[in-house]
């Protein structure tokens, strides 16, 4: 076992964090446990400078393995674990922030852990090193803050286990935060993730290297364990498609990797170089204490309870999960996601289709689109945005929740529909265009709910909060009468479930707006009934019977008849002869004569 | 780590297989590596009785950790590994079939392995014991077959690494099977499966107790090595949804295990006392032996590859593979599915949804359709088969391929259009009613596609091969022109990607026939016209607009348009007026007066 490493090779720490700065906070610190700790060292790095008003300090949160170089600061220095992100110019841009980063508490990078010296005994923590949560991670980066002079962030950002530093800090410091990012994580791991971190640990425990967690002194530590634990973890981050992508082709290939680990195949030599890379800079204590951390991390199990975790938070919200990532699966995210929305906190959301598994985050993959919005919604939070939504930007043809061509005359009636400082929910919001209008009108409380994702980006771009979801599935996140209006605007004819949607729009909002193209305008049924195909016209019905993203083809009878059969108070309708740009009024028979409709509908707390 | 064990519980394969029997086979045994094993030892049991005509056996092949004991053999004995489906009146009728269930070469449970006394050495073999590979061990089934007397397998059964056999059963010895069942099985490992298999390797053989592999005569063995290798395996035989339901609830409640495992997290002790378990009755070489044949075990990394591979087959097929399964996940089965289609083999496959990931065929959750469909797959090898297709049970409402209602008067007259002996594929083949019609006409080359797994149940029961799949997607296994007739009745406006659809048709068939309900028929027309709604009629257009199943609403004309536009030879058309029973001519205006239209197009190969 011992040979496996060359043990000159396992100084843990070893590699110098040239910039990184250290301070002893000499007040002790007393853990959630119970238990103090007389003095605790931070070692942290700063990127760009704080502005006079201490008002662009931005906190990055790392994951397990990571540590305070978030960054490259400058062309000679070491490469960075997030360079892709942070820096001059990029997402979160050093020119305009502060970049704060710290080694977490019990990490193995310069911040107090397991592998400092205890001053009771003065011997290293070793196994003896309290159990921390992660409550006391973010009590510590707290502290540093305050050393720092930084009275309020602009924002806290992390990813995986720095995402579970960010959530926490948005609950526990609402006061000092002022947006709230966290990608790729979770209110509490699955029991998958869980069950994946207990064999690693067990692996380590086990190991004979481990000599009850003291092996500072002699031997090569519990090198085996730490490998195993850290090739199993590596698996998790990884999407299957890319293992195969990567490994695939030539799986008999291994690369030429000093080891004794299993070489036959790719996949192993590559397992075995990282298990080894990662024993030299990682401590096997820090990895113990730290993912026991991150497995008790827990906002609740259930969506009640996460609601009131997550109800003391006073930020913007900006939560990412990547399609591809089993470890943290978009799932969990979305639980944060609705949990917000029920406690009615400002958040975006989207998933990110992206191949690269719970790494995506660290990835150029999507940079353009989760950079894109990391980089607007910091924007934002800043007193004078500069990021211009891209509203040139053309949605994809293929985008069936935006299909309305031409003017949006709908859009000025809907608008004076709604009651002044109204709160709206618009599904399908499409690029925000129905909001902006509201927001420019005084609305305050606005949120959009869209599906496809650079439409949520040019969302953020305008500063909106924006929610990614399939109007297909319940909105269960939203509660009964959240709402004063919910707007459905030239989207009811490409949803499916057009009961299902209708029923939702009336639990949420106290009324309902919904437009629609009607499929009985004059033109239409003309076509049909007299050359005998089907109708096809300027506008909503521009496109073939063979390619058109319509779902549904209703009239406005039809709609009515639904409404009547539902027993749906209609409030109010309005008729729109597009073409002509008028009002079509209830008395010149609006079913054969317009081509828009827009009802006001009742909701059921309405 | 010795005493993470209670070392007299770790007699491995002490569990007595009461019922087993052990035939030892003297002829030397050449493996594929080229060793030869002098003798080898074949334990195995046997259920019901072997026919006359030696024309009911079915060996059933076991996963990783099996072993001969399939079943009970009456109820006093123990349990087997696969009573759910093994014994009388079950999927695997022990009434009607003679079972056959031998330990594999290299396993530890009575067949020749790692555990048994090297006959040079006089010592166990331990990690000595050759590299074995799966066709050693259908070599050895073969010569326990031919022990047996038994010169012709009714089927070959097998899951996971039994799955990775019954396919070389059948390449190798077409001659021998009838049919072949492959369940939770793929061509080779994913990336991701091998990278899990490397870890657990690692682990075993990085234990202080493997010694090189001779652990036999003292010491625990590997224990902690082998337990971590299971505690691995373990997280990926079940599904993240699986373990949620399992642990989530009480994470923190863990029962209470006898174990220096950690046990902290309630699936952390059931973790632990998997691992236990197993070390108690499995042998840690025979695991890196099994693993490793499994990982090694290749049919071919493209489609050309495999379906050369898969060419020798004279069987007919059924493949399942589980909708949760991640380990073995259902891609890898469709890729066998399209080797299979593309070397023209019978085959009929289905991808169950079931929670239970790749465990999923080991549990009773979807017994009724996996175990159905072996059923009526077993029944119809052989020569009186007695299972009845469940006709009379109603396809789902919502069920989008087949909502044709009433008499299938179109039909009749598709069959006509089909040339006598002609190969059909019929696309949306919902329960066979159009196929059956052509089997009794004597069409022997017929493949159904359908999406409902019910229908999919039903076809199989009926004896028809039928193919799952989404008809939104390409049917890219199709190979160009390898039909002569390609059917899509009823289904066209059931489908959105309709210029996808057509386009493949064209592809595979030499002639296309497609049928569907016109929009453009008098009564459709005259509701929208007349009344302003949204057109509804008796038959396929009897649903409401908001909740009908149909996508696309063309006409006669317009699907002449379109095939005009697109260049598309019509060579034949019909039209009906279903409700009168009736054809409607080419001069009675077919768009005003037909219901049902049928088109017959020429395939690109035409």
């Amino acid at each position: 076992m011992a040979d496996a490493f060359d043990s000159s090779d396992s100084q843990r720490g070893a590699r110098p964090l040239r910039q990184a700065q250290a301070v002893t906070l000499d007040a002790p610190l007393r853990l959630e446990s119970g238990v103090e700790l007389s003095a605790v060292t931070v070692t942290y790095e700063t990127y760009g400078r704080l502005d006079a008003r201490g008002d662009n300090a931005v906190l990055v949160c790392h994951a397990l393995s990571g540590d305070s170089h978030v960054a490259r600061h400058g062309p000679d220095d070491d490469p960075g674990w997030w360079d892709l992100v942070v820096g001059p110019g990029k997402a979160i841009d050093t020119e305009r922030t502060f970049v704060v980063c710290s080694n977490v508490l019990g990490g193995c990078r310069g911040t107090t852990g397991p592998n400092c010296i205890d001053p009771v005994s003065g011997r290293p923590w070793g196994a003896d090193f309290p159990a921390i949560t992660v409550g006391d991670m973010v009590e510590v980066q707290r502290r540093l803050l305050d050393h720092l002079g930084i009275e309020r962030l602009r924002a806290v950002v992390g990813g995986s286990l720095g995402g579970h530093q960010a959530l926490t800090w948005a609950v526990r410091h609402p006061e000092r935060v002022r947006g709230c990012i966290a990608l790729a994580t979770s209110p509490r791991l699955t029991s998958q993730a869980l069950a994946f971190d207990v064999v690693g640990r067990n692996a380590i425990l086990h190991d004979p290297g481990w000599q009850g967690g003291q092996y500072y002194d002699e031997g090569p530590g519990p090198s085996v364990g730490l490998a195993l634990a850290r090739m199993l973890a590596h698996i998790t981050y990884l999407s299957r498609e890319a293992m195969d992508a990567k490994f695939d082709v030539a799986r008999l290939q291994p690369r030429e990797v000093a080891t004794l680990f299993e070489k036959r195949f790719s996949v192993g030599s590559y397992l075995a170089y990282q298990g080894h890379r990662f024993v030299e800079r990682f401590d096997a204590n820090s990895y113990v204490t730290l993912s026991l951390a991150m497995d008790l991390f827990d906002l609740g199990a259930t969506a009640e309870a996460l609601r009131d975790a997550l109800a003391p938070s006073r930020c913007r919200w900006l939560v990412l999960s990547f399609s591809s990532d089993w470890l943290f699966p978009p799932a969990q995210s979305r639980r944060i996601v609705d949990a917000l929305i029920a406690a009615g906190k400002p958040v975006s959301y989207c998933d990110i289709e992206a191949s690269g598994g719970h790494d995506a985050f660290l990835l150029e993959e999507r940079l353009d689109l989760y950079g894109g919005m990391m980089h607007a919604f910091l924007d934002h939070l800043g007193d004078r945005p500069t990021v211009l939504p891209n509203a040139a930007a053309p949605l994809p043809e293929s985008q069936p929740r935006s299909i309305f061509h031409g003017n949006r005359l709908d859009h000025e009636l809907i608008v004076e529909l709604i009651p002044p400082g109204a709160s709206v929910l618009d599904l399908g919001c499409a690029i925000g265009l129905l909001l902006g209008r509201l927001r420019e009108r005084g609305h305050e409380r606005l949120v959009g709910v869209e599906l496809n994702e650079a439409a949520v980006l040019t969302c953020i771009e305008r500063g909106l909060d924006v929610v990614q979801a399939d109007l297909e599935q319940p909105l269960s996140a939203f509660a009964d009468g959240q709402f004063d209006v919910v707007v459905l605007s030239q989207t009811l004819q490409s949803v499916i479930d057009t009961e299902g949607i209708i029923d939702e729009m009336r639990r949420i909002g106290r009324s309902c707006i919904v437009s629609f193209p009607n499929f009985a305008y004059h033109r239409l049924r003309t076509m049909l009934y007299q050359q005998g195909r089907s109708p096809k016209a300027e506008g909503p019905y521009h496109f073939e019977w063979y390619n058109t993203p319509n779902r549904r083809f209703p009239s406005i009878a039809d709609f009515e008849d639904f409404c009547r059969g539902k027993q749906i108070a209609i409030r109010d309708r309005l008729y729109l002869d597009s073409e002509s740009g008028r009002r079509v009024e209830e008395n010149e028979d609006p079913n054969w004569n317009a081509d828009i409709a827009i009802f006001v509908l009742e909701g059921r707390a309405g």
